[in-house]
């Protein structure tokens, strides 16, 4: 089995509406010195072994995770 | 500056809905060898120095970020 993990985040210069909404409740909770508060999302897959693990990730992310308008993403493997 | 890493997923046993769509949409996407998704979501907070970041980050969580019914974080500490 291969584990991928794909780390998706918002692209340098878009706006981050959950992270600002975070660190906006993070100030209104008196955390006053929080500066900047940037929200990613990882998926954890599972697949069975396969000859191009990484060129599958690429696809899932093309396909459905990632919209790439607005987002980054960075592709880990590993063998389990 | 400080740079808290907190991340976030579901506790083992409870069901991940999203992960589980993400599943079934991969699974309708022809990417037929997926065994299982797992989906985490990752603070990045960027303090002041402070004397005591890890307590801090502790409060952040037990306060806004986490639900401690179904949710497990692990906090990570960098000075940037």
């Amino acid at each position: 089995m291969i584990k991928l993990k794909i780390t998706i985040g918002y692209k340098e210069g878009v706006e981050d509406p959950e992270g600002l909404a975070v660190k906006n409740s993070l100030k209104l909770l008196n955390f006053g010195n929080v500066n900047s508060v940037k929200v990613l999302k990882v998926y954890e897959i599972l697949i069975e072994d396969t000859e191009d693990a990484k060129k599958e990730a690429e696809e899932m992310c093309d396909r459905l995770l990632v919209n790439p308008v607005i987002h980054d993403y960075r592709i880990e493997m590993e063998r389990v």
